[in-house]
């Protein structure tokens, strides 16, 4: 069975998990589950972030599922980059899976859209890019200062997630992938981006590619997000194109991720895109939709398709029988979510 | 009186121009105007995107107006690098400013936003980040290959257009400047960036100010346009923003900006955000709105506050009239806005 590292984490991080694993258990009992403290509340605890003792012991488990981490009282990006970008980078989690549908009963901001016809997911480069913590300053504080950032881009890195894009674009029933870059302006990395596209492209004849620039894909996203199937990109762009995805999809109070490590060499960890939301927090009203769909992402990877599929439908039940003027209960909803997908 | 060059340039170029000429003639007559015939078709008959000597009369203007460049004959970036780029970065064009407004009578994509609601100019640094053109890549078309990105910032590139936006703010109602990067994943150049707007922040006690990380900024231009005035970011981040408030302001086709060198020592350079569009290019259904806003930008920025508002103005009443089942006739919009101009 299941080996899972649970990573409740901050604020309302351990309210949604309870329920994700809540209805883990109700589909697929039998789950072996350790909780880790990792968080804001560890850290000024001990001073620690990811001692190597703990991310060894993540190693030896079958993925992990994360709650949220973050808190006012910690230094910003403390937790992001100790904990969230080093385990993407240890663990070698190349494909940052973030998926984005309008289900039934969500309303999107956009006029024109409705639910059903947005069904998309992007698959964002996890490990390199803008990402890698290349880049530094000179002359700090004084009026002479420079500062650099710099995107890293391997063949090997981008050849292997433009494949898991057309994988999933094969398994998917438009099959169409769309590039986003920004190759008239970063010429060096687009081209290295276009062509490892074009060379895997032209081994699925059978599936539909389009290229975006990321400005013009951050407007259709708005104005049409309709058009979209997969669609993969580089770390930075992924990370602002997912969020406008869950914008326009009913907010990112309903998103999943997956940083996933296809090979299965090192552990996948999943997680709502929601912060810890310090200012809701211990009062139940939480929605734990999107950690409930990280949890069915986390089982679809391990192998568990069927059990995936039926939370994914208990949560689209779920959204469509919700009125907009009740206030979500964080328990109830989980209750009625593994009552349903347990069947 | 002011000496303006004008670069129709390709597709509806040509068309949207004449129309933002005609409204200047009418608010402000002896403007002098010189063309230039630089964009697709030159490159063609001579290979030459921007000659020097060409460049050197441009910098005898006090400003230039642009329609539009591309083709799809010409390979992608040769004239968005080679001429756009090259006269940004030549005229030290540092601040890269986009308004966007709901205008009466235009629809949102948004439902919850009514025309009126939405008033918000980015303040894009125009001159340094991802687009210096520094980067490299080895070993190409091998799987050894890297490329490399390198975003270089500057204090006195990030100084004076944080600068540039607090002057803006300090003239705008709202007075609030919305400070936008990713300064958990990029601390080098995040930390410069946040340490000079707190900076020139603390000699603005009168403005209010925010941070935001780009991804929720996008997120929350989707669901929230209406709460920024002015926001100031980096070049890339710029790039995609503007597309966004665009899109939730009716699209690009109404937007427009300019690449402004405000100490004076070079000219700055106005155009619409659209492209060249030559799908509709030679019918005369181009919507000049873009071009005509991006010449009462112009005027503004050459002191002639009075004619750009009388433009705007025009403008507004002639959106706010419009009805969307007519078809946009380019020439008579701006018979139109001229007149109205005049008036
Ligand atoms: C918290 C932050 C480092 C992270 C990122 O930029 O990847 C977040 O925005 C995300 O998208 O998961
Ligand atoms: C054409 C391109 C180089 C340009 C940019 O990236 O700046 C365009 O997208 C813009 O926003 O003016």
């Amino acid at each position: 069975m299941a080996r899972i590292a649970v990573v409740a984490g901050d604020g309302i991080g351990p309210e949604v998990v309870a329920e994700a694993r809540k209805v883990v258990d109700a589909v697929l009992p039998g789950v072996e589950v350790t909780e880790y403290d990792l968080g804001a509340a560890r850290y000024h605890r001990t001073g620690e972030v990811l001692p190597d003792s703990v991310l060894d012991e993540l190693a030896g488990h079958d993925a992990i599922l994360l709650g949220a981490v973050g808190d006012p009282t910690v230094p910003p990006g403390v937790l992001e980059r100790g904990l969230l970008l080093k385990l993407r980078f240890a663990f070698d989690q190349y494909v940052n899976l973030r998926p984005s549908r309008l289900w039934p009963g969500v309303t999107s901001p956009l006029a024109a859209v409705k639910p059903g016809e947005v069904d998309l997911v992007v698959v964002r480069e996890g490990t390199e890019g803008l990402y890698a913590g290349a880049g530094g300053s000179l002359h700090r504080g004084t009026p002479a200062e420079i500062a650099t950032e710099e995107s890293l881009n391997t063949r090997h890195g981008v050849e292997r997630v433009i494949r898991d894009a057309f994988a999933r674009a094969a398994r998917r029933e438009r099959r169409k992938v769309t590039l986003v870059h920004k190759t008239n302006v970063l010429t060096h990395a687009g081209s290295l981006w276009s062509r490892t596209f074009d060379a895997v492209a032209a081994e699925h004849p059978d599936i539909a590619t389009e290229y975006q620039h990321v400005d013009a894909a951050a407007m259709f996203l708005v104005t049409q997000p309709q058009r979209y199937d997969v669609v993969v990109t580089d770390n930075l762009f992924g990370d602002i194109l997912t969020d406008i995805a869950a914008a326009v999809t009913g907010g990112i109070g309903l998103a999943a991720s997956g940083s996933i490590n296809p090979d299965g060499a090192y552990p996948s960890m999943f997680e709502p895109v929601h912060g810890s939301a310090p200012d809701i927090a211990g009062r139940g009203v939480a929605d734990p939709v999107a950690a409930v769909l990280s949890a069915a992402l986390l089982l679809d990877q391990l192998g568990h398709a069927d059990a995936a599929a039926r939370i994914t439908a208990a949560v689209s039940a779920e959204l469509a029988a919700r009125s907009p003027e009740v206030t979500v209960r964080t328990a109830e909803v989980g209750d009625r979510i593994a009552a349903q997908a347990a069947g």
